[in-house]
């Protein structure tokens, strides 16, 4: 894409009213638009990256046999009256709204119930089982407090997966299948070496649940973690009984603040029970079908990724989820060259954002690039082209290599 | 797919609580799930041709040199005071809601004031301008009778695109390149014989505005079409002061009913006089930015295409949109034959959806391929394969072809 005709623009003054580092870096690089507190758009760059963190969740989801659908917003009452999470007293962070006809109606912050009840039009006997659905699909949450950018925001879009199992043993094998994925996500995304697994609380759902924490100093989150084990427990379970439970040593731990950046839950026959969802079995009995419940918010994702790459002069995204590989940034005398390798390396398929302005100066157009974080700039200039080179640097590296211009698609590939 | 691991399954009796014809098929063929009235979950079956119809949306955008983006559903009411849409005397179909500290907020039916806000970031010379802006977002619409399956619900996937421009001139230029991409999104989906581009009134915006109808019976509105002009007038503005507008005479039209399935609006200065949007012309004078909208509902096009191509055995999904290009139907005795084609198939990028079910008859399995309606059906038995052969039928014929093997992927492509 050409930067000339991105409508967006840096911002030349950091943002006053931002706390958090993510919030304060993707405003003015362009990526997020504060609405209100708590919610925020997506501007072209910022969608990029979503779209590319959306599209490595729904590839491993669907490796794991996920099926995609996508649920609503608007929530009939009734059916969330029947689990008990309608009352504000229990789910406390509800939006609700009336119909023209005065009718209360719901707008979701999750999805179990309404996905138990529509699983009852498909699922009746053992041969329906196991299933696992998924969506990315808006949640909204009536936070007290919205905080830390992205982090903790009232409108977010989440990719909940649910799985529907037999029995304890089937569920149990989906579970850690889930759970590895999700390493497998957290890696691909760049968070490999930041992301532990992390022995947590269950909450209402069940004793323990399973906590996807990546080290951050941004975190709100205290764990404790084996490095060598690859794997952590969140102080709400550190004590004697967490600590025997997930087979952890307290002198192998050490603390650390961190961001949740994913979590997995049995819901065991909560749901099913409260709603019906039952399945005969192989021998004609009737039982209540086993549950599980898969989150990652897309948006928190993204600002944990930004709280954990960048530096000084801006954002350092992982090659992975960055809005485009390349920047590209021509400079006075350079223009027919770059369009030349412009082209080049479209046609080669690399995602190219190509500075093609011809009012901002080169000192402006390298501070832009570095706020921005693209993984590799190209720069081609007078000077570069009388070597008949470009020069390469990679956003998370000072040195800068001169390379001819016949190499350059080679290399970026 | 394999039809066995599809979770959802095609619904024996017909949909009785459903009244229109779209989500009579669409529930009953297991696309689309009703929440609560004017309120649908997309199933796997669904969310394909949504993401189908999407995709071409979104490739006549960008060709058109959109830009996309994700605004927020939660609105700040302050931004559409200024506009005085924020009155429900004014605007009648608005979800609202409040924050836990009792302020009230919006759930977005549209988007022109929160876009014309945030590009006042962006926007402030005539070097910033024109652009266009889209997305693809929810939008909630408390509407007092929901009705018609898809055509009017209450929560709905929209593309809205907003267009920023320095003068009418430069406005209207784009306004008919626009209304050009409709014309070859509805082609590209299958209605490009039943859409006429409709005149019709303004509303609230302007005098007048440009309609997309497809021609239908289970359409609410009534227009005029001239076939061989291709256009056509809406009932609404079907007098003489509409007729010489838009240059058409009543003895050549023909009344048709039929369905709205987008719409393009002059906004001319309203927003961005009553929200600020202003840039400074070459001679340093500032103007506001005309503006213009262009919305597409995505859920409504998919019900309109099952209106209009269905017969009474089920759906005829035209090829662009299909969930699977093909249906490969595998009868007993057939097993390993069908294993190999349906993964040559896959090899060659065909979307697929395998009957692989053992405990289904032929019957069965041909009447649910009907309601489904993918384009291409292949039926693999012991008595094609008597012949080295496979059955190809067409969904919307009655011949079949009996054709070799090793003919098969070439006759697909």
């Amino acid at each position: 894409m050409r930067q000339s005709e991105l409508f967006t623009k840096v911002s030349k003054s950091v943002q006053k009213d931002e706390a958090s580092v993510n919030a304060k870096l993707l405003v003015q690089a362009g990526f997020i638009h504060k609405e209100m507190a708590g919610v925020y758009s997506f501007l072209p760059l910022g969608l990029r990256v979503l779209n590319k963190i959306e599209g490595i969740i729904r590839e491993e989801m669907s490796a794991l046999g996920g099926q995609e659908i996508l649920l609503t917003s608007l929530q009939d009452p009734e059916v969330w009256k029947k689990s008990g999470r309608w009352d504000d007293k229990v789910v406390d962070n509800w939006f609700k709204t009336k119909l023209v006809n005065d009718t209360e109606v719901g707008i979701a912050n999750t999805h179990e119930e309404p996905l138990t009840v529509l699983m009852k039009e498909y699922v009746s006997s053992y041969r329906d089982l196991p299933c696992y659905v998924y969506q990315f699909q808006t949640k909204f949450r009536n936070e007290l407090r919205a905080k830390s950018g992205l982090m903790r925001v009232r409108e977010f879009l989440m990719k909940d997966l649910y799985s529907f199992s037999r029995n304890e043993k089937e569920f149990k094998e989906f579970y850690e299948k889930c759970a590895a994925a999700y390493l497998k996500i957290f890696s691909r995304v760049g968070l490999g070496s930041y992301t532990f697994r992390t022995f947590a609380s269950g909450g209402s759902f069940s004793k323990y649940s399973d906590e996807f924490q990546a080290i951050s100093e941004a975190g709100e989150d205290i764990i404790y973690v084996n490095k060598e084990k690859k794997i952590a427990i969140n102080k709400e379970v550190y004590n004697d009984e967490g600590l025997a439970e997930c087979g952890l040593k307290k002198e192998d731990l050490q603390e650390e603040k961190a961001i949740e950046i994913g979590n997995i839950f049995p819901l065991g026959t909560k749901y099913s029970t409260a709603l019906g969802l039952n399945f005969k079995d192989e021998q004609g009995k009737i039982n209540p079908v086993v549950m599980g419940c898969y989150g990652i918010g897309l948006g928190r994702l993204m600002g944990t990724i930004a709280e954990i790459f960048h530096d000084d002069k801006g954002l350092i995204w992982p090659k992975t989820v960055a809005p485009f590989s390349v920047h590209l940034i021509s400079l006075n005398g350079a223009e027919k060259d770059s369009e030349k390798i412009y082209d080049n390396l479209q046609k080669q398929g690399t995602e190219v954002l190509y500075d093609d302005r011809k009012d901002k100066s080169a000192g402006e157009k390298f501070a832009e690039a570095d706020l921005i974080g693209m993984p590799l700039r190209i720069v081609i200039s007078e000077r570069t082209l009388a070597e008949n080179s470009v020069e390469l640097k990679k956003r998370d590296e000072e040195k800068i290599k001169l390379i001819k211009i016949q190499d350059v698609i080679q290399k970026v590939f």
